[in-house]
């Protein structure tokens, strides 16, 4: 059997009392190391399990799949995910090689980030369409999210911004050579997610062009929701440009119309010296 | 403190081992139990806790807010939701009263069908505004949520339909008169969530309006996600108004544009007599 765990988002006790019971009983137990991160590290998860836990990189999980489902029509492997498993493409494709090797899968649900932001105080019912905001090149600095992100405005509705992760990244300088040496990892911040969108918002207004979310649009910054110290921040997409939630992971939360408990619960996370001006919303 | 403790999507375990841990120390434990159901009873919650669990119905969370707030301040009070604690409305408003009374809450995140679905195979990202499909009455057949399922169907998205739950309902008979005798609980299941959309398609198709979604347009069923004996099925529409699931709680999503991946992972979830025809969508 392969058991695909959600393991949350915070901690290692966020785990399941049904997924810690699959995760101890597996022969491997295999931790997706690069879609997301928990707060806590890999060595903290081993203690906690009582078990070894083998680092599965993009590399393992996108080429290395048989190495993973070895053996597993006839022992239990698992196979752990940051969140909820069915968050990212690659583990779809991970339960179609099991289905066609005849291996049986179970899924072990968990918290994601994608119903988490709840907790901020917007209704699940009124997001729209999740967007990912990924770091900008000096030659690639796409703006299509910014579209999405209105297009969800203009009907009322919140958007979830995912924001972007790099581990085991190579420069293309190494990867031209074809060493592997990887850049340290990198999470984008709520700050830096503003900053991008502020700077579409500034070219776009230079141009003429009619725009649906500004720098006075009412964002929540949210950073290691469900952990211990998470942090949540609701203020004008400008105030949180230059605002500093702490470590990684952090989301952004464009507002569409505001219901008013959601409007009322929002209150609680501004910073009492800027509250929020939601009239103008 | 007030804990509000997401238990999950199927069964007793499916609790984290932190929102164990902060029930099995609390003084008091509410079990929200009007906007969804666990497939395990209260009785079985009690003794895999430890704990006498009181029953929170709609009037209690509505109107008795302060019994269930009650020295919150002092001593510690859980409030367990099935799912994650921020699908509902109310719950929003649980938390407001709290943070006016002063009281500390934390939330302990959980699994939500919200993202659970994505097991289907249909990727989170891809989905569009979420839709709720109520209990049609002689007088009462509301039509919007199949123009949003369109509108998303149009932008290439998916739409998850959460389905009516009547518990503790008053017929409005009892109503009028005042008595307090509640109609046993109801759950709209896949089929009859796809018989009313075929209505509402019929309906139109005579009015020769544009039709979005027809009885064609392949859709899931999904049933007690997360519980040992959850049911996924992919058809047509007009394939699940005569499907039976099983017991509660029924979803069912409306595909969008699928991409080869998604569309591979649902074929899995076909029935073997009724391949999807994949092609035409």
């Amino acid at each position: 059997m392969l058991y695909l765990v959600g393991l949350g988002l915070g901690d290692a006790d966020d785990i399941t009392v049904k997924g810690l019971r699959a995760v101890r009983g597996c022969a491997r137990v295999y931790l997706e190391a690069y879609t997301s991160v928990l707060t806590v590290g890999k060595e903290a998860l081993e203690e906690y399990y009582g078990k070894e836990l083998i680092l599965a990189d993009r590399d393992l999980v996108e080429q290395g799949a048989d190495e993973i489902l070895k053996d597993a029509d006839v022992t239990d492997v698992a196979f752990l995910v940051v969140g909820d498993p069915f968050g990212a493409t690659t583990h779809s494709d991970l339960v179609l090689r099991a289905v066609h090797a005849g291996i049986p899968y179970r899924v072990i649900h968990n918290a994601s980030i994608m119903t988490a932001v709840g907790c901020c105080g917007l209704q699940l019912y009124n997001f729209g369409e999740t967007v990912s905001l990924v770091f900008w090149t000096e030659s690639w600095k796409p703006e299509s999210f910014y579209d999405k992100i209105c297009k969800n405005k203009t009907a009322g509705l919140h958007t979830l911004c995912l924001l972007d992760i790099k581990v085991k990244e190579q420069s293309i300088e190494n990867m031209m050579r074809g060493k592997k040496i990887y850049e340290p990892p990198r999470f984008m911040t709520v700050n830096q997610a503003a900053d991008q969108l502020i700077q579409i918002i500034r070219r776009r207004r230079e141009e003429g062009a009619e725009l649906g979310v500004t720098e006075d649009t009412v964002c929540v910054g949210v950073a290691r929701l469900g952990a211990d110290d998470q942090a949540v921040r609701a203020a004008t997409l400008a105030q949180l440009a230059s605002c500093d939630l702490g470590g990684p992971l952090h989301s952004l939360l464009v507002t569409g119309r505001l219901h008013p408990l959601e409007a009322e619960l929002l209150r609680t996370h501004a910073e009492p010296s800027a509250p929020l001006q939601l009239e103008q919303q």
